[in-house]
């Protein structure tokens, strides 16, 4: 067993080695960091990475996810105000250059690395998912979602065009397509007009 | 210049190399399929094919191409039918194991290939969106869209959920869903009610 010290040393690496995946990525891009780098600047041996982190695909992810602000949509009760809220911030987040690059190099990456690949689906995409459906649970049941929508396609429809550019790259990433899509989307969850 | 009859034989044999790899990726799957391989079976050598094609993938695209049904939508005046046509088809495609397989080893391809993700671009997606453009501005001249909305915006919101979708492998490729997307997709797009 680790003694309190020991744990409050531990800690501190590992919460340092995030510090530096991050800073490392955003000043030479995704390609150019190495473990190596990363643990010259969080002051720690590359051994210790390795105990947690199994490749550098692995430790970006989790200085992703730390930096990632709570995946929890607001709920003001106004369902259009509350998309509008988040997809300007899903936007604007693909619409930054170095974050874009960052999540394009980490999408190559899975291609070749089905452990990577599991966990950016289960620790990043589908708790944002999840936290979607949650609050289009909420949205169904005051009505402003139509009763009988499978929530998994609603979800899909609100996220879907959004992959759909970023994948093709063909327009611009900015409020007013956002604004846009909000208002798609609205009108495609919603009841039947009385 | 070449004479009718040399024509003639390069034509052939063209046209035996892209039936040759679409049976090689579909015997095979499309990792294991190699250039060799296509040109045994064509009955070529490989310098043909080089001639032509940079690349498997590039070689596995044009086929692909080749047997794809045309582009165009169906213009039978009702929108909702021509979707669900189009929706259950492109669905039904991506619910094939063989093409699904063959598409998912394409897009690996492309990240390390500019050339071929541009040719995937320009000679496949391009020419889908662009048709399904088509269809909506007629659809927005019957009244069936509504008149302010943005048409690239509209043709993300129809085939992005399906890429999200694909892209996670979460739920199943079938008929209902077809169904229920052509549903919510039509209200994303229709006229707010007089």
């Amino acid at each position: 067993m680790k003694s309190p010290d020991q744990r409050r040393r531990s800690d501190r690496a590992h919460s340092a080695i995030l510090t530096a995946a991050a800073a490392a990525v955003a000043e030479l891009g995704y390609a150019r960091t190495t473990i190596e780098g990363i643990a010259a600047r969080a002051g720690v041996g590359k051994q210790t990475i390795y105990r947690w982190w199994p490749s550098k695909g692995a430790v970006v992810l989790d200085a992703l996810i730390a930096e990632q602000p709570d995946v929890e949509w607001p709920d003001t009760g106004d369902l259009t105000a509350d998309l509008r809220l988040v997809l300007r911030a899903t936007i604007a987040a693909f619409a930054d250059e170095d974050t874009s690059a960052t999540l394009r190099a980490l999408m190559i990456d899975m291609q070749h690395d089905p452990a990577l690949s599991e966990s950016v689906l289960t620790r990043m995409l589908r708790p944002q998912l999840a936290a979607t459906r949650r609050r289009l649970v909420a949205a169904q049941e005051a009505g402003q979602v139509a009763a009988g929508l499978d929530l998994d396609v609603a979800v899909e429809v609100i996220f879907g065009p959004i992959y759909h550019r970023w994948i093709l790259r063909t327009h611009p990433f900015d409020e007013a397509y956002a604004d846009e899509l909000t208002a798609v989307v609205v009108r495609a969850l919603a009841p039947p007009a009385p």
